[in-house]
């Protein structure tokens, strides 16, 4: 049997919240334990529209105590929830969590990281109303990890930015002659495919529309189109052609223009994405989740701007020699100016082979810093 | 209880072949099966001067008998013994396999490869004199895919060669102005200081002498000296300074001149080194593994030669921008011409972190096509 120190039980809650993707929604973990440290139950978000962490625990605790007379004896009232994010006081696409901890009758709330949304804040202060014993924002380092590129994105009305690299060994995106279809695997480019049909938007320069004329849909596994796709946004001076493969994209109306935002400026870009009204296919607001695809230099920009929160490489084993880099124009003088990332645990990473290409999974190590 | 076909008892041979690591000598499995293919022991070499795999397999399966009445039951005359290169008939560092086999009193052998060798190669005909059963070679795919490049460097009399890169996310040994200590780290480089002390020597180009003055130790985890230190070899035309660091490797006599082959040509440097009598740390006859450490230009000149037969990728998770290739001069012109590689599975690979770094396993894709 286990017995955890609240640090312990955040720790358990923050391996739960990793085991989930990163985008719109946050990673969020809850763990319930016993006066006495026993582990009663584990919690994760699983995505939009599912149940949140506390009340996914809450869950799993009440299944248990249906079948184990041991767990049915213990007095809710006496227990602690521990959650990496103050618990929601709002009703969204499920309800608020400050509800759902009230009914289950728990006693004691642990959270480590202020909830910073406007709409679903005050869920600590709404618990002690209530009567419970509530512990936090008790800065849990692993729990501030967990969100800190989400918790910026929110801070400033922004969507949260993904972006991907398909390269290979020698961090080539094509050949010297222009081909790149394809230097990553099947299993690399479905698992891209996959991370298009979660996002809002999918961003990239006018170069790749005239020299790839990339479609920008998300496909299943069988090549057929997702049945959620995102819209292809366009960013740069130059004109989308005519015949641009993405005007044909199933996110447009018929004859519907796709967005082109006139700008070198991911900032601008970005703000620009934040203030459009959509539709957009997840975000309730707004645009909440972007993913960026390039070429080289919008990559090198969103980059540099430190607008990236999430970075997905996949690397197949090849070398192209003098090919077209993936990334091109960071400036970067000196080692100790590197552009640094961290391994991100978040959806099975760091590092996975998809079949014969290495994925690695990164978030900005610049954000710990921060703080 | 497993009960398994041959082709199943070579494909879990192969399985546990993998476990180790490559270089001079062949990744070799066993598995020794009952009349009805029920599994009693697996054994593979774990390297220099320890049992071969047919040994290890008839210890582990000696063990077993020891202490389970049912295995002692098994008649060794009615068992097979499934390996994945044919058993050597000579005594080196230990004993020839062929003896092992027979003392075993074991009936049938099967094997996937011949041992291309000429001092130890003629197993199975003495297994046969000897009236063993014996099956092969039988062509297992798996197994040959084990050896290749092995068997390529013994046929043509030539040390196993390993390369490494250390590099950013972009490809780049080091930052524009030159500075690479550290890109990757400390996990890394005691898993490449780890390769070190298991090669003959390692080979740098003057240009790598001249920018980064290398050591050329093999260092343990403390930063100590290992016991066991490679031969530093140098490649091409510049002079070596009378300051260079390499002059100090352990591996030299007080006053003793580097070995240094005037020529840019990796099969010249190969054979000038194959046909040195050293002393060599490990090799018996000769160089038996060489590590081509850099630089970029030293490392394509090998790869384009087709003459690495194993790539270790330390990838740290940073963007250095313009910086300096970690490979230089690759002549690919289009996609269909890329150097591919494949994922190799030995050794833990074929990706795995080293610490925030990612480790890539990799072997010529080219091999199997050859066979």
């Amino acid at each position: 049997m286990e017995h955890l120190t609240d640090e312990a039980a955040m720790d358990l809650a923050v391996a739960a919240a990793l085991e989930g993707v990163r985008g719109a929604n946050p990673l969020v973990g809850a763990v319930l334990t016993a006066p006495d440290g026993q582990l009663l139950a584990v919690g994760r978000h699983r995505g939009a529209g599912t149940l949140h962490a506390e009340a996914d625990a809450l869950a799993a605790w009440a299944a248990l105590r249906e079948t184990d007379p041991q767990a049915a004896a213990v007095d809710p009232a006496a227990c602690t929830l521990h959650v990496t994010l103050e618990p929601c006081d709002h009703t969204g696409r499920t309800g608020p969590c400050t509800g759902a901890v009230r009914a289950a009758g728990i006693g004691r709330l642990v959270y480590a990281v202020a909830d910073p949304t406007g709409t679903s804040g005050g869920g600590a202060q709404t618990l002690r109303a209530a009567g419970l014993d509530v512990s936090g924002p008790t800065g849990h380092a692993g729990s501030l990890a967990l969100t800190d590129r989400w918790r910026r994105a929110r801070a400033t009305g922004r969507p949260f930015v993904t972006a991907h690299l398909a390269q290979s060994l020698d961090g080539c995106a094509a050949a010297a002659d222009g081909t790149s279809q394809w230097i990553t695997s099947p299993a690399s480019r479905a698992h891209a495919h996959a991370v298009r049909g979660r996002v809002d938007a999918i961003v990239v320069g006018t170069g790749t529309v005239l020299a790839d004329d990339p479609r920008l849909t998300a496909r299943d596994d069988d090549g057929s189109l997702a049945s959620v796709q995102p819209v292809p946004v366009v960013m740069g001076h130059r004109r989308i052609p005519a015949g641009a493969a993405l005007r044909g994209h199933p996110a447009l109306a018929a004859g519907e223009e796709p967005l082109h935002l006139r700008s070198h400026d991911p900032a601008e870009v970005l703000a620009a994405i934040a203030a459009h009204p959509g539709p957009w296919p997840h975000g309730r607001g707004g645009c909440e989740h972007l993913l960026i695809e390039g070429g080289p230099t919008v990559l090198a920009a969103w980059i540099a701007a430190d607008l990236v929160d999430e970075l997905h490489v996949y690397t197949a084993p090849t070398f192209l020699g003098a090919g077209l880099p993936a990334v091109s124009g960071l400036a970067v003088d000196t080692l100790a100016h590197a552009v640094r990332w961290t391994p991100d645990s978040a959806e099975g990473g760091p590092v996975r082979p998809l079949g014969p290409d290495t994925w690695t999974h990164l978030r900005p190590a610049t954000a710990a810093g921060k703080e």
